[in-house]
């Protein structure tokens, strides 16, 4: 079986690549903590395969929450990621969200039928 | 005190912002578990602060492994990130480098002179 991590990005807020690398990779190590606690077993394999990591995007604020409430659903571990913004973008803006890691099957879902970035 | 990691992207690659994101979250996890084993006063202190993130930029490979070189010298935590490969760029390209987390002012030793993505 195949594991990965998605990171699903707000499209609409139109990061810079710098800004949005930054992003996604707080939602991942948050992603990657708490699933190491919650779903060790899920953790494991993931990282035992090369952490697979998928970046894809949704075009409003609402769509996330969307896919957030579908992911705890099936009790995947999720991580809302909110910005200090101290540039680019107001302060405590909503950027992105990780959910996972967990089976590839099941993360499809919720995310399968996103756009990768 | 104020503490960070760092993400150097090797910029000669011209990754996609999707592709990018994917990498530099690979190095933060990376990043984050080794500085929790090897580091973690420091980790635990970057942790507490919000996890400060900041991606920049060299422009070859030679740079990205001066910065690794550098970082090493310091007894900074380092990850290499090579990609499988399947889209955009061969298989085990380089394609960037985590270093910390740790002191802002010891960071900055190493990377202080790059420009941000």
């Amino acid at each position: 079986m195949e594991y990965k991590l998605v990171i699903v990005v707000r499209w609409d807020l139109k990061l810079s690549a710098g800004k949005m690398a930054a992003q996604v990779a707080h939602a991942a190590v948050n992603c990657a903590f708490a699933a190491k606690k919650r779903s060790p077993d899920w953790f494991d394999r993931w990282y035992a395969e090369g952490q697979r990591k998928v970046v894809v995007k949704v075009p409003t604020l609402d769509d996330l929450y969307e896919v957030k409430s579908n992911a705890e659903a099936l009790r995947l571990v999720t991580s809302l990621i909110t910005d200090a913004g101290m540039t680019e973008i107001p302060p405590n803006t909503v950027t992105c969200l990780g959910v996972g890691p967990g089976p590839a099957d099941l993360l499809d879902k919720v995310t399968g039928h996103l756009k990768l970035v």
